[in-house]
């Protein structure tokens, strides 16, 4: 404890955390009162109220899982796949191969439907691979490649299967509709697209989903089943857990940011972000990693330009120039496409136009 | 949306969460950045050295879990027994029933050791339960009684047997000595003695633990092996999942005041409150809950004065008076106590001679 630690700040265009909102960080100062206080349930209430809205569903079972959003994704398959149950998993990046993992660890038959890495994922083949799975599930937006998979036509399609997508990156990113899309269950993180530092997840579960949960999740924390009788019991908010009462002030505030300056205002901000990164990109004769049509505009992955790299330097030198120099922080490749790709976030408050002039401009100092 | 939410204040006196320092609610408006930022990595690396000094272990796997206490008391559980292991847990009270609950999901064969509600666990009983567990497991502080289980002896004793303690309310409100008493995994939450709001579950795991982890844990998210590689990966710090950042700098500043006050002063505080809340409520007549010799300073479990109630009202409405007229939260009892005990908490910043005053007052005030 030598040395005291400096408040670095930086400019967060990695794949998450993006910049939280100056109203949230203002929320932390809000007094820490009780989880079963009625002030508190209150303001818990409101925020499941906003987050409706912003998932375009009216679910009452509807609220923040108190982890980050990894913990959303196992609380959504532990509580509707055991042993014996089928799961359809669309894979083409990191996210649906950890989906895979979550439910072999449930005893799950995983029947895998594999897109290329920067390429979207089929729906017809989704639909098809198996005659009767009890859930189908997809990433809306990986983080790992830049990549958007459809989600509506699967909703359409499914019958009685349930639909289950990890909208991480894309709630309050780009258009999501969970009630006219068909999706049973969704589950989010605050560090994207929401403006909030990350530590819960949102999630929002149908009617349909809950009278199929297993019979007891294999999870005593995130079993839903229990959660349920605190976050929708009305009077009687029964004890589960003591919930993480600073986060859900700071998920309150960045919800009311996103509705006051409307949905439809956040999406074309993120969206026009988006578009000016790459085509500022593709000027200087970068790649694009994902596929035309099936890019995210808060999330770009871009071939690493090797042949524009000062001498003897890597890719992981320009980053950490970017870093040092210039307090931005973008983020590398994960998995097969570590050191082959960059990846450049415009999320939450990070949205905005100066941001990306700024990217852009320290990449033409730093590139050769 | 249309009522604005105050921004309600309280003492609180309750099981949890206490008020946390000032310290630690100026810590989260320090900037958010990236979990793999170098600047982040060094705060969390103090942040685990903190928590050493803390926990009084030297054990390189020490971080805080990404999740509430409870998820600290799953992620310890299921990184042990698996199907067919023999865990022995220690039962008298609410979170040593959890406990079971949580090891029966895991597959494991649960032996109960139970005392009566009040009353300590004895230690030779645990130790005799079972020729051979690979966990023994009890709760250091139980939360719904007020009872201090002793947990020294069972170390000396135990052999090959894993030790596993819930420290939730324990950590530093009470002595506890991890490498002295022999505990391999102990686990905590943030929201009782350390003065920081709830969020993230501060762990401390053994050589020993390490080496009989399960082969591969049901939680992806709570999988110790895969998390390790983030928390001690020396240059290389793998990613797992995102890291609660807010929530760690709040866990660094509360750590900070522990230390800076040092341990013994904090215990001798919490034991000052704790005595004068002890005898306030002995003088006025009332019972403590937990039995003489075993009763925590930090949280005291009384037994509602019916007598003493004004006509018309019971239990829960003096918690009202008391929330409504004075802002003090005080807990309910949990379970067969419900209705029956009043639990008391002086932990973290609430644990001020101030605090105890101004609640004999109003239940003077209150009281008939």
């Amino acid at each position: 404890m030598s040395r005291v630690l400096p408040h670095t700040d930086r400019i967060l265009m990695g794949p998450g955390p993006g910049n939280p909102y100056p109203e949230v960080m203002e929320a932390f100062s809000r007094p820490v009162i009780g989880h079963l206080d009625p002030e508190f349930i209150a303001l818990l209430d409101e925020t499941n109220e906003r987050l409706r809205e912003v998932f375009r569903t009216t679910n009452p079972l509807t609220f923040p899982v108190s982890a980050t959003g990894s913990a959303g994704m196992e609380a959504t398959i532990v509580n509707t796949v055991g042993p014996g149950d089928t799961i359809v998993i669309g894979v083409n990046g990191v996210f649906g191969e950890r989906m895979c993992d979550v439910a072999v660890r449930c005893g799950a038959e995983v029947v895998r439907v594999d897109a290329k890495w920067g390429m979207a994922l089929d729906q017809e083949e989704l639909l098809a691979a198996h005659p009767s799975p009890k859930v189908i599930a997809l990433v809306h937006a990986e983080t790992s490649t830049g990549v958007r998979n459809d989600v509506a036509g699967i909703g359409t399609g499914k019958g009685d299967t349930l639909l289950l997508v990890d909208c991480v990156t894309s709630l309050g990113g780009i258009p999501l509709e969970v009630d006219a899309w068909g999706i049973d269950l969704a589950y989010s993180g605050t560090q994207k697209c929401i403006g909030v530092p990350p530590g819960i997840s949102p999630v929002t579960v149908s009617a349909a989903a809950i009278e199929r949960f297993v019979d007891r999740s294999p999870s005593w924390y995130l079993d839903f089943a229990m959660i349920t009788a605190y976050v929708t019991g009305g009077e009687a908010r029964a004890y589960h857990h003591t919930a993480p009462i600073s986060m859900i002030y700071a998920l309150h505030a960045g919800l009311g940011v996103l509705l006051t300056e409307g949905l439809q205002n956040v999406h074309a901000r993120h969206q026009a972000c988006g578009d000016q990164l790459q085509s500022g990109l593709v000027e200087r004769g970068f790649d694009l990693f994902a596929e035309e049509g099936h890019r995210l505009p808060e999330l770009t992955a871009v071939r690493v330009p090797d042949e524009r790299l000062p001498r003897g330097m890597g890719e992981a030198d320009i980053r950490r120039l970017l870093l040092e120099r210039y307090g931005i922080e973008i983020g590398g490749g994960l998995g097969p496409v570590a050191g082959k790709v960059w990846r450049i976030g415009c999320m939450g408050h990070t949205a905005r136009q100066r941001n990306v002039t700024m990217l852009l401009g320290a990449l033409d100092e730093l590139l050769v």
